[in-house]
Parts: C-alpha cells; structure tokens; sequence
C-alpha cells in the first residue's frame, strides 16, 4: 500500500504554488508558477531516483528503470496545470499519485521488467491556450506541433513562445517514445462515484467533446440615440444561441452534456449595442452519433435565429476528440486490483477529457477515478479526501505493478 | 460666421491622439492619451488669449473676458474624452466648436458683456469609470466628489489616483462657478437629422437614463462531467435578461430604448460552467413614467426568470438621470439663430446623455446638435460633413452671443 500521509502532503505543498483567490489554485499552463510547480516536481523526481526527459511540448517524462533493457515502459501521470479558478487535485492528483507509487515501489524495493515513468502533459485545461489536452494530442498525432506552437492566449501571446520563456521547451522529438500501456489516476468531477458511495471508478469509456468557437456579429451604436428598429444586437445572438445549446444538450440527456464558458463582449461598453461578441460552445456525449447530431443541429439552427435579428452567425471547430473506449485488458486490471485491495467500485464514464482519451488512440490506456465532494471541480472549492486519494493510488499501483511485471 | 476650415482642422489635429484601431479614437478619460488631448487644447486656448481654470475633477474652463466685470460668463463646451472605440467628434465637436467661436470672435474683434468660457468636462463617457458625465454631475451637485474619486476601472485604478496620476486634478473647487447660460453643440448620434434632410437639431428635451448593474450568480462547474440536472449556469440568467431587457424596452417603442452593453464572465474559461456574470442594463427614455416603469419590470421579472433556472439576480443602479427639459428661452434662441443663418431645422429630443443634462438643473442650459452618417456614433466609423460640423458652430456662435450680449 501506498504512504497515504506522504502524497497529502506533497499535494498540499504543490497547491502553494499558485494559490487561488479562494482556496484553490490559479497555476494555468505556461505561465511563471506553471514553471515553479514543474521544478517542484523535477527536484521530487530527482529525490526518488528518476531521470527526466522534456519533450519539444514540454511535456515530462520520469523514469525508474526495469529490470529488462528491451521492455517499453509502464506511463503513468496526468497534468500540472490549472484552471485559472482550479482546485488542487484535477490533474495533480495524477501526477503525484504517479511520483507516489515510485517512491512506495522504492520504498519496498520492489523490481519491475518494464521501467516505470511518471507524465507531466503540458496544457491539459486548454483554457489560457485551445484546445485543452494540447500536448497529449500533439503526441498521439492528432494534432501538428507547429500548429500547437501557434496557438495564442487572450493577450495574443504564442504558445511556442512562452513554452521557450518558461524555459520549458525541451529536446525530445514528441511522440517519439513507445508505451506498454498508460495509466491515468484522476478525480471523477462529476457527482456519481460519491453518489453512489464508491471509492472507486473503474473508467470503461469516456466522452467524446467538440468545441466550437462562435462569432456573432452586429453593429456597435449608441444605446441611447440608436431606436430600437435599427439595432443589430450582437449581444442578442448570444442570448439565443445559448438558450439554443441548452435546449439541444437537453434533447439528449442523460447522454449529452452542452455549456458556453467562454464569452468575449467588443467593445464591452456599457454605452455601446455590442459589435461583436465571440464564445465557445462545448457540446459533449459518449455517443459518437449524439455528439455529431449536437453539432449539426447548432450549424443547422444558429445561423437563422441569429439573421431573424440581423446580426450574423459563424463558427469554427476549435477542440474534438471522439468518445474513447478503454483497453478491455487494463480495465479489467483496475476493476481486479480495486477488488483485491477491498475497495468499493463501479464502472464509470469519464464526463472530462482526459490526456488518456488521446493516448488511448495509440497505445493500451485506462484510468482510474476517486470521487470528488459535491461533483464539484474546475472551482476552487474542489475537494477530495485523504482516504479517496490513498484508495486511488493504491489501485493505481496495483494495476501498473501487474502490468510492468513485479 | 465661423471659420469651417480651421475647425476641421483642429478636429482632425486632436483625431491624431489615441487613434483607434480603425479610423476613429481611443482617447479614454484619464489615460495618457486623455492628458496629451488636453494639453494641445490648452495650448490653443492660451494661443487665443483664454485663461484656463481646472477643478478638483479635471475639467477645464477657458475663459475669454467680457466688459462687464459683474456680469456671469456664458459657459460652452462638452467632452475631449472617447470610448475605446469611439468616433472623431463625439464632444470633441462641442469643444472644439467652443474654440472656434472664440477664435471667430478675436478675428472679428466682437466683445461681449458676459464672459464666454469653454469649457471640456472630464469623463463624459463612463467606459473606463461609471457613471457617464461624471465631472458634471459633481459640478451639478448630484453626484460626490469624493464617490467620484472612488470610482474605479476594470484594472481597479481609482478615478482620484489617475486624476492625479496624469497631472490634471486642479484647484479649484468643483461647482463653485455660476453661469449665466451653458450651451453644448453635439452630433446627434442617432438618424433623425440626416433622414429628415435638417442641418440642425434644436434640442427641446433628452431621454433619462437608468444604468442597471447586474450580476447573476450561479455555480462554477465543470462543463463535460457535472450533469445538466446538478447544473446552475450563469450564462443563462444574462441570456434570460438580454431577452428581457429588449422586451421591455420594444413595450415602450418609439419612447424607449434598452440594451446591455458591458458584459463580464467569471472565470470566463470554456470548460467552466459561467459561475458570475456582471453586466449593465441601458434603459432611455424621455418620459419618467415610461422611465421608471421600465426599471421597475425588471426589478420584478429579473429575479423570477433567473431563479427558475437556479441562479440568483441581484442589481443596483450605477448610473442615473431624469429626462431633462432644456430652457424655452435659450431653445428659441438656437432655432432663431438657424433661421436668420438660413439653415435647416428641426425639433429634436436627445437620445444621448450629455453634460448639458446635469448643468441644466443648475442654469438655463440647451444643446445645438448636427447630423452624423447613417446615425452612426460610439464606433470608429462615427462621421460628419465639415458642412454640418460649420452649420452647427454657426448657430451655436449666434446664440451664445445673443446670450453673451454683444
Ligand atoms: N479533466 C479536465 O478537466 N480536463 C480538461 C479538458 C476538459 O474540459 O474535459
Ligand atoms: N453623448 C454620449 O455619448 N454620452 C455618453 C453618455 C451616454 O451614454 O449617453
């Protein structure tokens, strides 16, 4: 069993860096605490006996040799980075729990065939830079390194820039490294496994996401002297279209989910109609056919109720993944080691993406979820236990002990 | 008459600082640009012999002599200051109408019994710090010096510390100027004029406005794994109250107007479920009663129509005043003046919240207004005729000096 006290306590020291506003932590990727939390655990690495590769992404890779030279290795991790109102767990928790099972493994002397390595993906959240799960689809080739270099945050700042201003970019060719298999520990951020009363979710399938960043654009006029009949309210067309994604994500519960987090208001007078108001739509499902019918409804539907009041409607794709699937191998992995270890579970879906969800398209993937309080994350009053924590990382050992071959 | 090409080119001279993105300005009160504006309108004032004052909120009075010591000095003037994507003449036409006439009369060495003071009043648009006219409001005596320098800009900068920061907090105290008339040229910022073929707008009345600031508060989630069921979603209570808010003003049509301008998203990320959203009501109107009607729908329906979907609507009035009704006998002075000059005219109501609005409490006050394109104003693509710009400081001279008593 893993040391339940000593991964709290290296949780607790993570979420010093970048603190919240409220409790939680503002670490986003790329940025100056971004590359703090990185050489925190570059120095726990080193402790432990780890020999760190950084790709071209920045992604990072700390292995604990096996036992055979020929064997790939065992990956484990998930993601250092934030939401800018983030908790301290989505993502830390799969990283730390990762370092953690190495230091239990040293600990007890334990040998592997396969080496051991332990993932920090760079720009999970993909709120300062879209998409999220940017690196991890970089490496599963979805998507194009010099794309991902272009992307650019609301000050208009490149990614490949501040990868090089943090001091982050590395050599390694990405994607180049081969897997035996990867695990993600992570909490669940829904409501269920809590709901449910289990310690564990044993992640059979996840959703597929689009995002689609939308452009409604009218006319920016006075609101005092402009009458009524010659307004064209960009302002508007995002009230309706809101209520639009609502209405279609609705149509497909409980199998789809629909929100827009993201709104940008220009001029963002308060004595001016809005000209131009820009904002992403995240449409989700597990179901291929239900996520694509959401998109296509929204093309469909958006652009008419925005002309009925003259402003006019486009979009862009701007993240995607397709529903994954989990290795039917690992999963049931997970599902043994939970049972061996006497910890309550269930199978699950994962409602957030994950960097498993890109991994999975080329090498041998699954997850493993603890539950979360109130369902609640990408808040800063994300919280978890000790006890759920502990339970997740020991099932997370177990499954890759199984896999890496004691 | 006045001079039209010298106006033109003073007006483009000030065009020159805090240009915009796209042809127009972005000369936001009390930014550098703000300061560089009013350093090249005092420098004119002094070249045309004028002794300039400042209050304790930044607004300037250059004062040309009457020959009666006794006598109160005829105010004229508007703002220097612009959106941040406003146009060319916007209060700067009023200003530097006010200039024109001085220089006119120098040129043709007309005295006056009154003084003619110009006058440039800080913040008139309220984007950088609510409410719009603020300075005048303070000079009125509806508003507090002291709330006034507590206002702050999105950064959190107080209104008193970058009065001082760019060097234009003056001696003197506000409102201790009497007047014996102000007059404000403006453009009128909406279609009428140019529709209706007049060149100017006699100004009888304005529309009273009611800034309502709103924050509709719900819970930060996560968008991919919080059920739709569990979710409480910020973006949809602004949806709910844009509809509103264009509902309740079309009610009142053609007496009313309604719109929201400013709009702020917390955290803004687009996997977080919106968990605040602040935003400004605009309502106009020129009959109270319509007014206030209007505020009050929203008071009722706001509440309703946003707890229904399991967030909470809170408001609070920012910004405020009731529709004035000018002075009879400056009015008939502006209409007398375009008919002896042989230019076009109508009655108009303001649409426009001006300085004027607030003096108008305090002295007997009234507008002179001029066409603009396509009605067009708080955009780059704001525009006039030099024709329209001379026309409108023509009739503004003859009625300032039938006031000034020549
Ligand atoms: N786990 C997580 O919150 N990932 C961010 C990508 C997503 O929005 O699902
Ligand atoms: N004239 C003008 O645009 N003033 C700003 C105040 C308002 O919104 O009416």
């Amino acid at each position: 069993k893993i040391n339940g006290d000593r991964l709290w306590d290296s949780l607790m020291e993570m979420a010093q860096i970048g603190p919240g506003v409220a409790g939680g932590n503002n670490r986003q990727t790329l940025t100056d605490e971004d590359s703090e939390g990185r050489h925190l655990f570059q120095r726990w690495c080193e402790e432990a006996g780890l020999s760190m590769g950084v790709d071209e992404m920045g992604t990072m890779f700390a292995m604990r040799p096996g036992t055979d030279p020929d064997a790939l290795p065992v990956y484990v991790g998930s993601h250092l980075d934030t939401q800018p109102t983030g908790g301290k767990y989505d993502g830390v928790l799969g990283v730390l729990g990762g370092l953690e099972i190495v230091r239990t493994m040293n600990d007890l002397g334990i040998k592997t065939k396969h080496p051991v390595v332990v993932t920090n993906w760079t720009n999970e959240e993909g709120t300062r830079f879209a998409p999220a799960m940017l690196a991890s689809g970089v490496f599963a080739g979805v998507l194009d390194r010099d794309w991902a270099y272009d992307r650019r945050d609301a000050r208009g700042l490149r990614f490949g820039d501040e990868l090089e201003r943090i001091g982050w970019k590395g050599p390694e060719k990405v994607g180049a490294r081969k897997m035996h298999a990867f695990f993600e520990l992570h909490i669940e951020q829904g409501p269920i496994l809590e709901a449910e009363g289990k310690q564990i979710g044993v992640v059979t399938h996840g959703q597929g996401l689009r995002w689609i960043q939308c452009t409604v654009t009218g006319k920016g006029q006075h609101t005092g002297s402009t009458p009524m009949y010659m307004r064209r309210n960009a302002g508007r067309g995002l009230a309706r279209v809101t209520e639009l994604v609502h209405e279609i994500a609705m149509k497909h519960q409980p199998n789809a989910v629909g929100a827009i987090g993201h709104i940008d208001v220009h001029p963002n007078s308060r004595n001016i109609i809005p000209e131009k108001v820009v904002f992403t739509v995240d449409f989700r499902s597990h179901k291929l056919d239900v996520l694509e019918a959401m998109v296509a409804e929204l093309a469909v539907r958006a652009p008419g109720i925005c002309a009925d009041i003259g402003v006019k409607f486009t979009s862009e794709v701007v993240g995607f993944f397709d529903p994954p699937a989990f290795d039917p191998v690992l999963v049931e992995r997970v599902r043994n080691a939970a049972d061996r270890l006497g910890y309550s579970h269930m199978d699950i879906i994962s409602g957030a993406g994950h960097d498993a969800c890109w991994v999975n398209r080329l090498y041998p993937t699954t997850m493993v979820m603890c539950p979360c309080v109130d369902g609640l994350s990408h808040n800063e009053a994300e919280e978890i236990s000790k006890d759920w924590a502990t339970a997740g990382t020991d099932v997370l050992m177990h499954a890759v002990l199984e896999t890496a071959e004691v």
